[in-house]
């Protein structure tokens, strides 16, 4: 019976590791359309379940507390900013290679308020921004500039305070620093928003190099970095930080292409499906009863 | 002749450990005068010194590479922002402990990272600003505020990728992380320049608390990270760290009040010889002969 499990159709699948959506070896108890529903909800659960965690998690980091003229608006525009699946990814990733979520909190935590900080300035009331900007600015534009910067600082500042001597992980610990340092300096989303620039300008939505090189730069390698980040807190080898890595990048291209392009680009459309295919590629091994969720990362 | 060199004069000094400025046992060579004026030389050729190498240190970490839409503006930015000397304090510190500047290098140039990040977004023509803009930018306000984001953790990303896993100094690394996220994010610097905003509305020059509560925020503490990261890379002990952040605190202190304040004033300037005199009392104890050039960056 256990030949017939999820582990042993892992086993068998060979290159590709999942059915999507995946089906076990005895579903009579449900039907098909009802199983699938099923394990949607529960899926969507489990990332619901994350969300949450990183949400109460980045509550208490930044709780309101003096200087209040800084942690009032920092607390204000780090939860305002709408959630990114980044976060999330990396908290699971950890799960995924068998640690436990809460070794990666500080780090999802990290990756989310570099993503708060980039949303804040994307926001600013710029004298020469050719973009239109949101009417609602809960603070001024001069305390909206000083929050960003002080919370990619305060980023850094819980990843480096999450190291635990007792469990001799500071060199994980570093090594995440210098990835999320990596994904959200020079070398990653700013030479993103740097592209966005010239593609809002150009006003061509057909550029699908652009698009895809922008896409690269801002979700790619965000959920390249959430996913390889949880698992190297988690302790995995350096093969599942490998794939996890790359099964972030493979996730996150498919979600800057579709935010970002035409769907009815049939071109764009097939490179997705590609994108999704390699995705899946990289699950094969790991854990089947945790992989689902994954998986269902990935679908539309 | 040992008891009458600088180390003895030190030991007998009790409580203030230099005269300033310092005489030699046996100043007969040269005239009181001539000496002073070779001592200040001598010091000013060191500060300069340390200066040089934390910029060449600075051109080598961001040389201009791809991306070059971020690396070109981000080079000239930080290598623009004027030279502040705390980073340099923070390379004189760990010399001073008997560690070799080089170990300080990377945590003094994440501080001028940091300050340049600073210095560029307070230059940001904002559409509410009451301060007047210097009118010269090389580059639109998108870059700068996209280039100063970058800055932030590219200096994180620098101070990781010192860490030498054969020398065993993660713990400190990441202790000086942690230093420099407290003092550049929510309670550092971005708080002094949220009361900077108020002095400058408030156009009273003369609020003795709000400038000292401003150069505490920005100077001081920059300084007090600066030196106390120093200390702690050169492997000083824990009584050496203490002793040199308090110093570094006092010495930034007194640069932020007759930076901001009305020399006129004589209560600021008591206040500003009380803090040199405490800066001077915290260098008890150290290398005699590296002790001058610390104690000539207290003087006016």
């Amino acid at each position: 019976m256990a030949l017939a499990g999820a582990g042993a159709l892992l086993h068998l699948n060979g290159n590709r590791i999942v059915q999507f959506p995946y089906r076990p070896a005895n579903p009579t108890r449900l039907s098909p359309s009802s199983y699938n529903k099923a394990m949607m909800v529960m899926n969507q659960s489990y990332w619901d379940s994350i969300h949450a965690d990183v949400e109460t998690h980045l509550r208490e980091a930044i709780h309101v507390r003096p200087p209040l003229s800084v942690y009032e608006p920092m607390h204000h525009l780090a939860l305002e900013t709408p959630q990114n699946t980044a976060p999330a990814l990396c908290a699971a990733a950890c799960e995924l290679v068998g640690g436990h979520r809460d070794q990666a909190m500080a780090a999802a935590a990290a990756l989310h308020l570099m993503h708060a900080a980039t949303y804040t300035h994307g926001h600013l009331p710029l004298t020469d921004r050719s973009k239109p900007m949101i009417t609602h600015h809960a603070y001024g534009p001069n305390i909206e500039l000083l929050i960003g910067d002080a919370i990619i600082p305060f980023g850094f500042e819980l990843l480096s305070m999450s190291d635990d001597s007792a469990r001799d992980i500071s060199d994980r610990v570093l090594r995440v620093i210098i990835e999320i340092a990596r994904v959200t300096g020079s070398q990653g989303i700013i030479s993103g928003q740097y592209h966005e620039i010239q593609y809002d300008e150009s006003k061509n939505n057909h550029d699908l190099e652009l698009i895809k090189r922008i896409s690269e730069k801002k979700e790619g390698e965000l959920h390249e970095c959430g996913a390889k980040c949880g698992a190297i807190l988690g302790g995995g080898n350096e093969d599942e930080v490998e794939k996890l890595r790359k099964f972030g990048f493979y996730v996150g291209m498919v979600k800057g292409m579709l935010h970002r392009g035409d769907k009815s680009d049939e071109i764009l459309m097939r490179e997705v499906e590609e994108l999704k295919s390699l995705a899946l590629d990289q699950l094969t091994g790991f854990n089947a009863t945790k992989v689902e969720a994954f998986a269902n990362l990935v679908g539309s």
